[in-house]
Protein backbone atom coordinates (compact mmCIF):
# COMPACT_ATOMS: atom_id res chain seq x y z
CA UNK A 1 0.00 0.00 0.00
CA UNK A 2 0.97 3.54 -0.35
CA UNK A 3 0.47 5.64 2.73
CA UNK A 4 1.33 9.03 3.97
CA UNK A 5 2.54 9.01 7.11
CA UNK A 6 2.13 12.50 9.09
CA UNK A 7 4.90 13.16 11.88
CA UNK A 8 7.38 9.96 10.87
CA UNK A 9 9.99 11.31 12.31
CA UNK A 10 8.28 11.16 15.72
CA UNK A 11 9.04 8.34 18.29
CA UNK A 12 5.32 6.91 17.50
CA UNK A 13 5.76 7.72 13.72
CA UNK A 14 9.21 6.52 13.54
CA UNK A 15 7.71 3.25 14.79
CA UNK A 16 4.50 2.87 12.00
CA UNK A 17 7.01 4.21 9.46
CA UNK A 18 9.83 1.71 10.48
CA UNK A 19 6.68 -1.87 10.68
CA UNK A 20 5.11 -0.14 7.63
CA UNK A 21 8.07 -0.25 5.66
CA UNK A 22 9.88 -3.66 6.83
CA UNK A 23 6.31 -4.94 6.03
CA UNK A 24 6.69 -3.61 2.06
CA UNK A 25 4.58 -0.87 2.45
CA UNK A 26 5.37 2.51 0.47
CA UNK A 27 5.34 5.24 2.95
CA UNK A 28 5.31 8.87 1.94
CA UNK A 29 6.66 9.91 5.71
CA UNK A 30 6.21 14.09 6.31
CA UNK A 31 6.78 16.50 9.16
CA UNK A 32 6.84 20.54 9.15
CA UNK A 33 10.92 19.68 8.09
CA UNK A 34 10.15 17.42 4.52
CA UNK A 35 9.63 18.48 1.08
CA UNK A 36 6.30 18.02 0.59
CA UNK A 37 5.53 18.88 4.42
CA UNK A 38 2.76 20.05 6.11
CA UNK A 39 2.01 21.82 9.18
CA UNK A 40 -0.98 19.85 10.86
CA UNK A 41 -2.51 23.03 12.59
CA UNK A 42 -3.00 24.99 9.30
CA UNK A 43 -5.56 23.75 7.13
CA UNK A 44 -4.17 25.31 3.88
CA UNK A 45 -0.90 23.23 4.24
CA UNK A 46 -2.90 19.85 4.80
CA UNK A 47 -4.52 21.12 1.42
CA UNK A 48 -1.10 21.81 -0.30
CA UNK A 49 0.31 18.25 1.07
CA UNK A 50 -2.73 16.33 -0.05
CA UNK A 51 -2.62 18.45 -3.53
CA UNK A 52 1.15 17.17 -3.70
CA UNK A 53 0.72 13.63 -2.34
CA UNK A 54 -2.08 12.72 -4.80
CA UNK A 55 -4.14 9.89 -3.75
CA UNK A 56 -2.95 6.74 -1.33
CA UNK A 57 -4.22 3.87 0.62
CA UNK A 58 -3.82 4.79 3.86
CA UNK A 59 -3.17 8.10 5.95
CA UNK A 60 -1.67 8.02 9.56
CA UNK A 61 -0.97 11.30 11.53
CA UNK A 62 0.88 10.77 14.93
CA UNK A 63 0.92 14.57 15.37
CA UNK A 64 -0.33 16.74 17.92
CA UNK A 65 0.98 19.42 20.85
CA UNK A 66 -0.39 20.27 24.40
CA UNK A 67 0.50 22.31 27.06
CA UNK A 68 0.86 20.08 30.79
CA UNK A 69 0.49 21.87 33.29
CA UNK A 70 -1.67 21.53 36.67
CA UNK A 71 -5.35 22.66 35.95
CA UNK A 72 -5.13 25.52 38.13
CA UNK A 73 -3.10 27.18 35.66
CA UNK A 74 -4.06 26.01 32.44
CA UNK A 75 -5.81 28.90 30.16
CA UNK A 76 -8.25 28.95 27.48
CA UNK A 77 -5.41 29.28 25.40
CA UNK A 78 -4.00 26.07 26.39
CA UNK A 79 -7.07 24.22 25.61
CA UNK A 80 -7.18 25.88 22.45
CA UNK A 81 -3.88 25.43 21.42
CA UNK A 82 -4.69 22.01 22.20
CA UNK A 83 -7.72 21.64 20.64
CA UNK A 84 -5.84 22.94 17.40
CA UNK A 85 -3.53 20.73 17.18
CA UNK A 86 -4.34 17.47 18.65
CA UNK A 87 -7.93 17.21 17.62
CA UNK A 88 -8.40 19.56 14.84
CA UNK A 89 -4.99 19.19 13.28
CA UNK A 90 -5.96 15.09 12.97
CA UNK A 91 -9.66 15.45 11.94
CA UNK A 92 -8.81 17.47 8.94
CA UNK A 93 -7.59 14.90 7.56
CA UNK A 94 -10.78 13.32 7.70
CA UNK A 95 -12.68 16.54 6.16
CA UNK A 96 -9.97 17.14 3.72
CA UNK A 97 -8.66 13.64 3.24
CA UNK A 98 -11.49 11.18 2.41
CA UNK A 99 -10.70 12.81 -1.13
CA UNK A 100 -6.96 11.65 -1.56
CA UNK A 101 -7.89 7.78 -0.07
CA UNK A 102 -8.67 5.07 -2.35
CA UNK A 103 -11.92 3.06 -1.84
CA UNK A 104 -11.24 0.67 1.05
CA UNK A 105 -8.64 2.93 2.06
CA UNK A 106 -7.87 3.78 6.02
CA UNK A 107 -7.55 7.04 8.19
CA UNK A 108 -5.16 5.69 11.50
CA UNK A 109 -5.07 8.60 14.15
CA UNK A 110 -3.23 8.62 17.43
CA UNK A 111 -4.33 9.89 21.24
CA UNK A 112 -3.06 7.78 24.36
CA UNK A 113 -3.52 6.67 27.78
CA UNK A 114 -4.34 10.26 28.94
CA UNK A 115 -8.14 10.32 27.28
CA UNK A 116 -8.95 7.33 29.89
CA UNK A 117 -6.54 7.66 32.74
CA UNK A 118 -5.69 11.01 34.67
CA UNK A 119 -1.92 11.73 35.26
CA UNK A 120 -0.75 14.61 36.34
CA UNK A 121 -0.68 18.55 34.66
CA UNK A 122 -2.27 16.42 31.23
CA UNK A 123 -5.44 18.15 31.47
CA UNK A 124 -5.37 19.76 28.33
CA UNK A 125 -3.82 16.63 26.31
CA UNK A 126 -6.66 14.20 28.20
CA UNK A 127 -9.00 16.57 26.46
CA UNK A 128 -8.20 16.85 23.14
CA UNK A 129 -7.49 13.01 23.11
CA UNK A 130 -10.89 12.12 24.19
CA UNK A 131 -12.12 14.84 21.51
CA UNK A 132 -10.42 12.37 18.77
CA UNK A 133 -11.57 8.89 20.15
CA UNK A 134 -15.09 9.62 20.37
CA UNK A 135 -14.58 11.12 16.73
CA UNK A 136 -13.44 8.14 15.58
CA UNK A 137 -16.41 6.18 17.12
CA UNK A 138 -19.18 8.31 15.63
CA UNK A 139 -16.91 9.15 12.51
CA UNK A 140 -16.61 5.46 11.46
CA UNK A 141 -19.96 4.20 10.31
CA UNK A 142 -20.10 7.12 7.79
CA UNK A 143 -17.23 6.94 5.89
CA UNK A 144 -17.97 6.42 2.10
CA UNK A 145 -16.40 4.07 -0.32
CA UNK A 146 -15.42 1.26 2.60
CA UNK A 147 -13.07 3.58 3.88
CA UNK A 148 -12.01 2.99 7.76
CA UNK A 149 -10.86 4.65 10.87
CA UNK A 150 -9.56 3.72 14.09
CA UNK A 151 -7.35 5.61 16.67
CA UNK A 152 -3.81 4.12 17.92
CA UNK A 153 -3.78 5.09 21.98
CA UNK A 154 -0.69 3.88 23.32
CA UNK A 155 0.22 4.22 27.01
CA UNK A 156 3.84 6.02 26.97
CA UNK A 157 6.54 4.56 24.83
CA UNK A 158 9.06 2.67 26.37
CA UNK A 159 11.10 4.61 23.66
CA UNK A 160 9.99 7.70 24.96
CA UNK A 161 12.29 7.56 28.35
CA UNK A 162 12.11 11.48 28.27
CA UNK A 163 8.26 11.03 29.35
CA UNK A 164 8.66 8.92 31.77
CA UNK A 165 8.37 11.39 34.68
CA UNK A 166 5.32 12.55 33.77
CA UNK A 167 3.51 8.91 33.43
CA UNK A 168 5.11 7.45 36.70
CA UNK A 169 3.42 4.43 37.87
CA UNK A 170 2.40 3.72 34.08
CA UNK A 171 4.05 0.32 32.29
CA UNK A 172 5.33 1.94 29.40
CA UNK A 173 5.13 -0.21 25.99
CA UNK A 174 6.86 -1.91 23.51
CA UNK A 175 7.75 -0.28 20.05
CA UNK A 176 6.71 -3.69 18.97
CA UNK A 177 3.34 -3.69 20.68
CA UNK A 178 2.36 -0.36 19.32
CA UNK A 179 3.75 -1.02 15.57
CA UNK A 180 1.42 -3.96 15.95
CA UNK A 181 -1.83 -1.64 16.34
CA UNK A 182 -0.82 0.59 13.22
CA UNK A 183 -0.60 -2.91 11.58
CA UNK A 184 -4.07 -3.65 13.10
CA UNK A 185 -5.36 -0.32 11.62
CA UNK A 186 -4.21 -0.29 8.32
CA UNK A 187 -4.05 -4.32 7.06
CA UNK A 188 -7.14 -5.41 9.55
CA UNK A 189 -10.60 -4.89 8.88
CA UNK A 190 -11.73 -2.89 12.13
CA UNK A 191 -13.18 0.62 11.71
CA UNK A 192 -14.73 2.79 14.52
CA UNK A 193 -12.44 1.62 17.39
CA UNK A 194 -10.06 2.27 19.97
CA UNK A 195 -6.80 0.27 19.61
CA UNK A 196 -5.47 0.68 23.03
CA UNK A 197 -1.84 -0.17 23.75
CA UNK B 1 -26.32 23.86 49.33
CA UNK B 2 -26.65 26.87 46.74
CA UNK B 3 -26.09 26.05 43.16
CA UNK B 4 -25.66 27.85 40.10
CA UNK B 5 -27.27 25.92 37.05
CA UNK B 6 -26.61 26.97 33.77
CA UNK B 7 -29.08 25.99 30.96
CA UNK B 8 -31.87 25.87 33.32
CA UNK B 9 -34.48 25.77 31.08
CA UNK B 10 -33.09 23.05 28.75
CA UNK B 11 -34.63 19.46 29.21
CA UNK B 12 -31.62 18.68 31.44
CA UNK B 13 -31.15 21.38 32.98
CA UNK B 14 -35.10 21.63 33.86
CA UNK B 15 -34.93 18.18 35.45
CA UNK B 16 -31.69 18.58 37.56
CA UNK B 17 -33.42 22.17 38.31
CA UNK B 18 -36.79 20.35 39.68
CA UNK B 19 -35.06 17.22 41.75
CA UNK B 20 -32.37 19.56 43.45
CA UNK B 21 -35.12 22.26 44.13
CA UNK B 22 -36.97 19.42 45.85
CA UNK B 23 -34.43 18.01 48.00
CA UNK B 24 -34.40 21.16 49.41
CA UNK B 25 -31.15 23.69 47.62
CA UNK B 26 -31.11 27.04 46.33
CA UNK B 27 -30.93 26.78 42.69
CA UNK B 28 -29.97 30.10 41.04
CA UNK B 29 -30.73 28.99 37.37
CA UNK B 30 -29.41 31.01 34.61
CA UNK B 31 -29.62 31.17 30.66
CA UNK B 32 -29.27 33.66 27.89
CA UNK B 33 -32.53 35.14 28.75
CA UNK B 34 -32.07 35.58 32.75
CA UNK B 35 -30.83 38.36 34.25
CA UNK B 36 -28.10 37.54 36.11
CA UNK B 37 -27.65 35.68 32.48
CA UNK B 38 -24.27 34.11 30.70
CA UNK B 39 -23.68 33.19 27.65
CA UNK B 40 -21.48 30.08 27.73
CA UNK B 41 -19.64 30.10 24.42
CA UNK B 42 -18.45 34.19 25.24
CA UNK B 43 -16.35 33.47 28.80
CA UNK B 44 -16.12 37.57 29.44
CA UNK B 45 -19.98 36.82 29.76
CA UNK B 46 -19.18 33.75 32.11
CA UNK B 47 -17.02 36.17 34.51
CA UNK B 48 -19.59 38.63 34.55
CA UNK B 49 -21.98 35.79 35.61
CA UNK B 50 -19.76 34.70 38.66
CA UNK B 51 -19.54 38.16 39.63
CA UNK B 52 -23.14 38.82 39.91
CA UNK B 53 -23.46 35.36 42.09
CA UNK B 54 -20.56 35.46 43.97
CA UNK B 55 -19.49 31.96 45.96
CA UNK B 56 -22.10 28.44 45.23
CA UNK B 57 -21.56 25.23 46.75
CA UNK B 58 -22.08 23.49 43.16
CA UNK B 59 -21.90 24.58 39.58
CA UNK B 60 -24.13 22.74 37.06
CA UNK B 61 -23.56 23.51 33.21
CA UNK B 62 -26.24 21.65 31.15
CA UNK B 63 -25.52 23.40 27.82
CA UNK B 64 -24.07 23.22 24.70
CA UNK B 65 -24.73 22.69 21.06
CA UNK B 66 -23.01 21.34 17.54
CA UNK B 67 -24.15 20.55 14.27
CA UNK B 68 -25.62 17.43 13.17
CA UNK B 69 -24.69 16.78 9.83
CA UNK B 70 -23.05 13.51 8.08
CA UNK B 71 -19.39 13.76 8.70
CA UNK B 72 -18.78 14.00 5.19
CA UNK B 73 -20.48 17.57 5.19
CA UNK B 74 -19.37 18.72 8.84
CA UNK B 75 -16.76 21.74 8.11
CA UNK B 76 -14.48 22.94 10.13
CA UNK B 77 -16.18 25.20 11.58
CA UNK B 78 -18.91 23.12 12.29
CA UNK B 79 -16.08 21.41 14.91
CA UNK B 80 -14.52 24.51 15.87
CA UNK B 81 -18.18 25.53 17.01
CA UNK B 82 -19.23 22.44 18.66
CA UNK B 83 -15.81 22.55 20.66
CA UNK B 84 -16.63 26.66 21.66
CA UNK B 85 -19.83 25.79 22.49
CA UNK B 86 -20.44 22.05 24.35
CA UNK B 87 -16.30 21.89 25.51
CA UNK B 88 -15.08 24.75 26.33
CA UNK B 89 -18.48 26.60 27.31
CA UNK B 90 -18.26 24.13 30.14
CA UNK B 91 -14.54 24.22 30.98
CA UNK B 92 -14.44 27.48 31.11
CA UNK B 93 -16.23 27.12 34.77
CA UNK B 94 -13.23 25.10 35.82
CA UNK B 95 -10.75 27.90 34.67
CA UNK B 96 -12.97 30.50 36.26
CA UNK B 97 -15.15 28.47 38.41
CA UNK B 98 -12.71 27.34 41.18
CA UNK B 99 -12.47 30.72 42.52
CA UNK B 100 -16.36 30.80 43.16
CA UNK B 101 -16.95 27.49 44.56
CA UNK B 102 -16.78 26.68 48.23
CA UNK B 103 -14.31 24.21 50.10
CA UNK B 104 -16.00 21.17 49.33
CA UNK B 105 -17.99 22.16 46.50
CA UNK B 106 -18.79 20.21 43.05
CA UNK B 107 -18.92 21.15 39.24
CA UNK B 108 -21.16 18.85 37.07
CA UNK B 109 -20.44 18.60 33.20
CA UNK B 110 -23.10 17.18 30.78
CA UNK B 111 -21.76 15.33 27.94
CA UNK B 112 -24.05 12.00 26.58
CA UNK B 113 -24.12 8.75 24.94
CA UNK B 114 -22.24 9.80 21.84
CA UNK B 115 -19.06 10.02 22.98
CA UNK B 116 -19.39 6.10 23.12
CA UNK B 117 -22.05 5.23 20.78
CA UNK B 118 -22.25 6.24 17.64
CA UNK B 119 -25.60 7.78 15.84
CA UNK B 120 -25.77 9.40 12.55
CA UNK B 121 -24.80 12.62 11.84
CA UNK B 122 -23.20 13.22 15.36
CA UNK B 123 -19.47 13.43 14.96
CA UNK B 124 -19.01 16.95 16.21
CA UNK B 125 -21.26 16.49 19.60
CA UNK B 126 -19.37 13.12 19.56
CA UNK B 127 -16.10 15.01 19.49
CA UNK B 128 -17.13 18.01 22.10
CA UNK B 129 -19.01 15.52 24.50
CA UNK B 130 -15.63 12.72 24.55
CA UNK B 131 -13.84 16.05 24.72
CA UNK B 132 -15.22 17.12 28.35
CA UNK B 133 -15.16 13.19 29.47
CA UNK B 134 -11.93 13.33 29.16
CA UNK B 135 -11.02 16.28 30.66
CA UNK B 136 -13.07 15.44 33.54
CA UNK B 137 -11.40 12.49 34.42
CA UNK B 138 -7.96 14.24 34.04
CA UNK B 139 -8.66 17.42 35.83
CA UNK B 140 -10.41 16.11 38.73
CA UNK B 141 -7.57 14.56 41.27
CA UNK B 142 -5.66 17.78 40.44
CA UNK B 143 -8.80 20.49 41.78
CA UNK B 144 -8.07 22.26 45.08
CA UNK B 145 -10.20 22.02 47.95
CA UNK B 146 -11.75 19.12 48.19
CA UNK B 147 -13.37 20.51 45.17
CA UNK B 148 -15.18 17.37 43.00
CA UNK B 149 -16.21 17.46 39.64
CA UNK B 150 -17.73 14.99 38.13
CA UNK B 151 -20.06 14.41 34.09
CA UNK B 152 -23.20 13.11 33.92
CA UNK B 153 -23.75 11.79 30.42
CA UNK B 154 -27.38 10.47 29.50
CA UNK B 155 -29.17 8.59 26.14
CA UNK B 156 -31.65 10.66 25.04
CA UNK B 157 -34.44 12.06 27.59
CA UNK B 158 -37.71 10.28 27.16
CA UNK B 159 -39.14 14.03 27.76
CA UNK B 160 -37.37 15.32 24.75
CA UNK B 161 -39.19 13.31 22.10
CA UNK B 162 -38.05 15.92 19.19
CA UNK B 163 -34.96 13.98 19.51
CA UNK B 164 -35.76 10.40 19.40
CA UNK B 165 -35.53 10.02 15.49
CA UNK B 166 -31.51 10.95 15.72
CA UNK B 167 -31.08 8.10 18.31
CA UNK B 168 -33.34 5.67 16.39
CA UNK B 169 -32.49 2.55 18.44
CA UNK B 170 -31.03 3.98 21.49
CA UNK B 171 -33.43 3.13 24.87
CA UNK B 172 -34.73 6.59 25.86
CA UNK B 173 -34.04 7.26 29.83
CA UNK B 174 -36.02 8.97 32.38
CA UNK B 175 -36.27 12.01 34.27
CA UNK B 176 -35.78 10.66 37.15
CA UNK B 177 -32.63 8.41 36.67
CA UNK B 178 -31.11 11.98 34.80
CA UNK B 179 -32.16 13.78 38.21
CA UNK B 180 -30.31 10.75 40.47
CA UNK B 181 -26.85 11.05 38.25
CA UNK B 182 -26.71 15.13 39.30
CA UNK B 183 -27.93 14.55 42.71
CA UNK B 184 -24.92 11.50 43.02
CA UNK B 185 -22.49 14.32 41.39
CA UNK B 186 -23.66 17.14 44.04
CA UNK B 187 -24.33 15.13 47.17
CA UNK B 188 -22.33 12.03 47.41
CA UNK B 189 -18.55 11.63 47.12
CA UNK B 190 -17.78 10.83 43.56
CA UNK B 191 -14.96 12.80 41.44
CA UNK B 192 -13.84 12.31 37.85
CA UNK B 193 -16.77 10.24 36.68
CA UNK B 194 -18.74 9.86 34.03
CA UNK B 195 -22.38 9.16 35.26
CA UNK B 196 -23.70 7.52 32.59
CA UNK B 197 -27.67 7.66 32.42
N1 LIG C 1 5.79 9.31 22.82
C1 LIG C 1 4.88 8.71 23.59
O1 LIG C 1 5.21 8.00 24.54
C2 LIG C 1 3.42 8.85 23.26
C3 LIG C 1 2.49 7.98 23.90
C4 LIG C 1 1.15 8.12 23.62
C5 LIG C 1 0.72 9.08 22.73
N2 LIG C 1 1.62 9.92 22.14
C6 LIG C 1 1.11 10.93 21.21
O2 LIG C 1 1.58 10.68 19.91
C7 LIG C 1 1.73 11.92 19.21
C8 LIG C 1 3.16 12.01 18.68
O3 LIG C 1 4.02 11.98 19.84
P1 LIG C 1 5.59 11.69 19.71
O4 LIG C 1 6.10 11.43 21.08
O5 LIG C 1 5.84 10.70 18.63
O6 LIG C 1 6.06 13.17 19.26
P2 LIG C 1 7.47 13.64 18.77
O7 LIG C 1 8.50 12.59 19.05
O8 LIG C 1 7.66 15.01 19.29
O9 LIG C 1 7.30 13.69 17.16
C9 LIG C 1 6.42 14.52 16.54
C10 LIG C 1 6.61 14.34 15.02
O10 LIG C 1 5.64 15.14 14.35
C11 LIG C 1 6.27 16.21 13.66
N3 LIG C 1 5.47 17.40 13.96
C12 LIG C 1 5.39 18.09 15.13
N4 LIG C 1 4.53 19.09 15.01
C13 LIG C 1 4.03 19.02 13.75
C14 LIG C 1 3.09 19.78 13.03
N5 LIG C 1 2.43 20.83 13.59
N6 LIG C 1 2.81 19.44 11.75
C15 LIG C 1 3.44 18.38 11.17
N7 LIG C 1 4.35 17.63 11.79
C16 LIG C 1 4.64 17.95 13.07
C17 LIG C 1 7.69 16.30 14.18
O11 LIG C 1 8.60 16.71 13.18
P3 LIG C 1 8.90 18.28 12.90
O12 LIG C 1 9.28 18.91 14.21
O13 LIG C 1 9.98 18.22 11.87
O14 LIG C 1 7.61 18.84 12.34
C18 LIG C 1 7.95 14.82 14.52
O15 LIG C 1 8.26 14.09 13.36
C19 LIG C 1 1.39 13.03 20.21
O16 LIG C 1 0.03 13.41 20.04
C20 LIG C 1 1.57 12.34 21.54
O17 LIG C 1 0.78 12.89 22.55
C21 LIG C 1 2.96 9.81 22.38
N1 LIG D 1 -32.12 16.42 25.66
C1 LIG D 1 -31.49 15.22 25.63
O1 LIG D 1 -32.10 14.18 25.37
C2 LIG D 1 -30.01 15.15 25.91
C3 LIG D 1 -29.41 13.90 26.12
C4 LIG D 1 -28.06 13.82 26.38
C5 LIG D 1 -27.30 14.97 26.42
N2 LIG D 1 -27.89 16.18 26.20
C6 LIG D 1 -27.02 17.38 26.24
O2 LIG D 1 -27.41 18.22 27.31
C7 LIG D 1 -27.17 19.59 26.96
C8 LIG D 1 -28.45 20.38 27.12
O3 LIG D 1 -29.41 19.80 26.22
P1 LIG D 1 -30.95 20.12 26.33
O4 LIG D 1 -31.67 19.15 25.46
O5 LIG D 1 -31.34 20.24 27.76
O6 LIG D 1 -30.98 21.56 25.61
P2 LIG D 1 -32.17 22.58 25.50
O7 LIG D 1 -33.46 21.93 25.89
O8 LIG D 1 -32.01 23.22 24.16
O9 LIG D 1 -31.82 23.66 26.64
C9 LIG D 1 -30.70 24.43 26.61
C10 LIG D 1 -30.74 25.39 27.81
O10 LIG D 1 -29.52 26.13 27.85
C11 LIG D 1 -29.78 27.51 27.56
N3 LIG D 1 -28.73 27.90 26.62
C12 LIG D 1 -28.59 27.55 25.32
N4 LIG D 1 -27.47 28.08 24.81
C13 LIG D 1 -26.89 28.77 25.83
C14 LIG D 1 -25.68 29.53 25.93
N5 LIG D 1 -24.86 29.69 24.88
N6 LIG D 1 -25.40 30.10 27.13
C15 LIG D 1 -26.22 29.93 28.19
N7 LIG D 1 -27.36 29.21 28.15
C16 LIG D 1 -27.68 28.65 26.97
C17 LIG D 1 -31.17 27.59 26.97
O11 LIG D 1 -31.83 28.79 27.32
P3 LIG D 1 -31.65 30.14 26.44
O12 LIG D 1 -32.00 29.78 25.02
O13 LIG D 1 -32.61 31.09 27.12
O14 LIG D 1 -30.20 30.57 26.59
C18 LIG D 1 -31.83 26.41 27.70
O15 LIG D 1 -32.20 26.78 29.01
C19 LIG D 1 -26.64 19.57 25.50
O16 LIG D 1 -25.22 19.60 25.51
C20 LIG D 1 -27.14 18.24 25.00
O17 LIG D 1 -26.32 17.72 23.96
C21 LIG D 1 -29.23 16.30 25.95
Amino acid sequence: MKILLVGSAGHVGGVARAELERRGHEVIGVTRSTDPGVDTSDPDSISRLLQAVGTVDAIVVAVGAAAFKPVTELTREDYTAALTSKTMGQIEFVTQGLDHLSDGGSITFVTGVLSREPVPTAAAAAMANGAVESFVISAAPELPRGIRINAVSPNVLANSPHYHDAFAGMTPVSDEEVANAFVRSIEGNVTGRILTV
